[in-house]
């Protein structure tokens, strides 16, 4: 049978038994949304959630390249206690996911496909499952797919997924809580481009990876970082500042460390299960609004939204009060 | 009694009369939203709207500047029909309000101050009223305030209303749907800068204008404006492309008879009708939004939510499923 004809639960029992090219059928079905990805989500359900490593940062930083030098540290496994890890001694990692995440820019079709090149070192790599995805122009479309798409992934057997986004906007902070551990990759000179994000990168980051190190201004960097990180609240966490090269690997072993320490401290503090529950009322409160919207849309092609535009026209209605009737009958 | 006292019937009367303080006191209240914003948008339904221009434009286009100079030419009053007006006569215009709106950067606050300087020709001009707004951080604040303040100059008895917005994302163009015509204004050299934003500009201009035309430039910029134009479908109105240099004035009073033409035209065709009735739909989409989100937010903070949240977490239930419970509960 083609992958074509069949069912998501049939498409999941192959992916989990390593057929990818029914867990990318699947990834489909979760970009296009509505139903379809509602029906394969709910399959996934219950399974273990891998462990999501988010990387993100402005485009140029060179998230890719990391990405790509990354994969091969955590093939390495999660690392022993002394490095950093939680466990006596390494934890393996058969396979790793990673799924490239466009935001709904229309320009930035080349780039993801130069990342893809990018990363061409796993592709032959049959334990390396690389994907990207795009939705364009569905409201809360990426914030709702993406969690499922980890999700998904995790129920097909991966146990660790790298969710790489560009930039720190809203919809990329969104993206980012959907990760356990999240990478903020800057460069030398990023302080000029990226004044007006500190607050967005504060909230999301618990590495800071100054890439490109070869460079100068690293030390002015670093410097940026940790003085803003001085003016936060103190926690628990202190992101650490590192610094790679990532076309040579210089410092990726290092990152792969601190991302496993950040792991260490999550699981011994419950704070791992803890955020876990925190993201799932996030998403059902997404899923929500992205359903009264769909109600509000079907609402505003009927005959009482008309009537009641009559109403405002005509002065007999205002809008508040136009709205309290069709809520009304809306809600009741 | 002190405006501070003062019922929102009674503020409205003030304002009719020519009280200054009052109007500014409504606005206020429409500024910072909810209920108190909806009760003072009531009481200006039913009164005739005011005409309402739309500035809009990157920053540093000189949209202030060309505002400034453009109130000089809405006192001469609309033109007559051979200078582009509707009328056999010059119509005149006894008051002009301009809302300088602000949208929600926290950047922005020293250049909407440095505008009111720049306006300030006016300053002491009892038949100018000069106003800026800012909502941050409300969801559609700006989109549902900026047509209720409108609608409350005009209750009060202006006839014309400039509504100057900042830059073409989705916020500004909700905003420039508040106007009846709305001016995009650009300078020399603005295609390098506003690409991306090409069909967001075709969108919600009705008159282009390169400003600052002094500089070198604006034959390319011309050229670039008359390409997109040559490029989209066919309509009854073609913006027309004009250059103004703000600053000494030039080019201003044919500004404003472009915009007495396209009023004009709005008359003659039913659009000027047929186009606020659609705009009177979008707000009352708005309102039910707003309304459907505040729904949103008193469910996620009960009970219900939480206990669906432990489902979720636990992998007994998936969020589609809790919200289907949920939105049956709040909809039926």
């Amino acid at each position: 049978m083609s992958p074509g004809t069949r069912q998501p639960g049939e498409l999941l029992a192959a992916a989990a038994a390593g057929d990818r090219a029914a867990l990318a059928r699947l990834l489909s079905i979760i970009e296009r949304g509505g139903a379809p990805a509602a029906a394969v989500a709910k399959l996934a359900y219950g399974a273990a959630p891998p462990y999501t490593v988010g990387i993100t940062g402005a485009p140029g930083a060179g998230k890719s390249t990391l990405t790509n030098a990354l994969i091969r540290e955590v093939r390495t496994g999660w690392p022993a206690a002394e490095d950093g890890g939680a466990g006596a001694q390494h934890d393996p990692v058969d396979q790793v996911a990673v799924l490239a995440v466009d935001p709904s820019s229309p320009f930035s079709g080349g780039a993801i496909l130069g990342d893809r090149i990018r990363m061409q070192d796993h592709a032959t790599d049959p334990s390396v499952f690389i994907r990207s995805m795009a939705t364009r122009g569905h409201l809360g479309g990426l914030a709702l797919a993406v969690p499922d798409a980890v999700r998904v992934m995790g129920a097909a057997g991966l146990p660790l997924v790298i969710v790489e986004t560009v930039g720190v906007g809203q919809m990329e902070v969104d993206v980012a809580s959907a990760a356990d551990t999240t990478v903020v990759v800057v460069t030398p000179g990023w302080g000029d481009s990226m004044q007006a994000n500190k607050a967005g990168l504060l909230e999301v980051a618990n590495v800071f990876v100054i890439n490109k190190a070869d460079r100068p201004g690293v030390r002015e960097a670093r410097r940026d970082l940790e003085q803003m990180l001085e003016l936060s609240a103190p926690a628990a966490w202190r992101p650490p500042v590192l610094t790679t090269t990532a076309t040579d690997g210089e410092g990726v072993r290092a990152l792969w460390q601190a991302v496993a320490r950040h792991r260490a401290h999550l699981v011994r503090s419950g704070l791992l299960a803890s955020r876990r529950r925190e993201r799932l009322g996030e998403e059902l409160r997404r899923v929500l609004t992205a359903r009264l919207l769909q109600r509000l849309d079907d609402l505003a092609a009927g005959e009482r939204f008309g009537a009641a535009v009559d109403g405002v026209t005509s002065g007999t209605l205002d809008p508040y009060e136009a709205a309290d009737g069709l809520l009304s009958d809306l809600i009741g």
